[in-house]
């Protein structure tokens, strides 16, 4: 998709577009549309990136919360989004082993208890040996430090889903 | 729903309950949950509007685009959020005569296209006469003052669906 067509959008198909680059949050793209024309695809990404730069630290927080969590129950029944479902599947994380799973499941259990949030990684740029060791080495931060740390994975997800959508053919709205 | 109800929900939970309060912005709840223990209910309803104040003019303006045409196509095919759904029911929305919904359109298409987002008024206050009324004279408004305008709008909203949720029975989580 060139970026003639992303300007041509209107608010209702931009935001149909490209509602779910940051997960639950069709709020991101809506307050992008202000900004255009945009000069080229990146400057999406990087309006949706001041978007969240901009919000309070509570409102990074919130955007942290509408995160699912991985592995969970939302992935067993089926009920993630589209986006994740295919991320946290591409990640290994539908075939874990019972023990795997049990694991996760508690260190994501205190991630929560600790930080009022959950554990947010781009599942798409690691596996499931990587999760495991980054959800047991980020529980000893700071929350603030976990704070951005999650905001900056929340970005590459976006980085991604945004690469998905750019590069396909323009959509037929 | 008493306040150590509300207290004692997880942020799923929360999130869950009233992240419909704003339209289709699951976040402001998100953000709002980093403020527990709340003291009263109203304390709930003062951190979305504390939410709503703290984004920047092009997330506010994003947060109106998140709402739907009044008396638009979703109302017709039944695809609004279920909050939206009776709220335009239930200011006679859904039953308009040939030439008042035709007449409501052009105006809608008109507003948008002269600020870049849908008119939003809060239903449950008025009726379509009074709405059309509105919709005849805001679009003479300069688009600050509109902004302003919707966001005002956007607050009664979230009041309304707030003491829905908070006068009825504890959810059963």
């Amino acid at each position: 998709m060139d970026i003639e067509t992303v300007n041509s959008l209107s608010y209702e198909e931009f935001i149909e577009l490209f509602g779910g680059v940051v997960e639950r949050c069709p709020l991101a793209a809506a307050a992008v549309w202000s900004r255009r024309p945009f000069g080229c695809v990146s400057d999406v990404e990087a309006g949706i990136g001041e978007f969240i730069d901009s919000l309070s630290e509570s409102g990074k927080e919130g955007l942290v919360r509408c995160h699912p969590d991985l592995a969970g129950r939302e992935l067993a029944s089926g009920t993630l989004t589209a986006e994740s479902q295919r991320e946290q599947e591409g990640a290994g994380l539908a075939s874990l082993q019972a023990e795997e799973a049990a694991q996760i499941a508690g260190l994501n259990r205190e991630y929560k208890q600790r930080f009022g949030f959950p554990f947010v990684i781009c599942a798409r740029t690691s596996d499931k040996a990587a999760i495991l060791q980054q959800l047991q080495q980020r529980l000893r931060n700071l929350r603030s430090q976990e704070l951005l740390h999650a905001v900056q994975e929340i970005k590459k997800i976006c980085h991604l889903r945004l690469q998905d959508l750019l590069h396909r053919a323009p959509p037929k709205l």
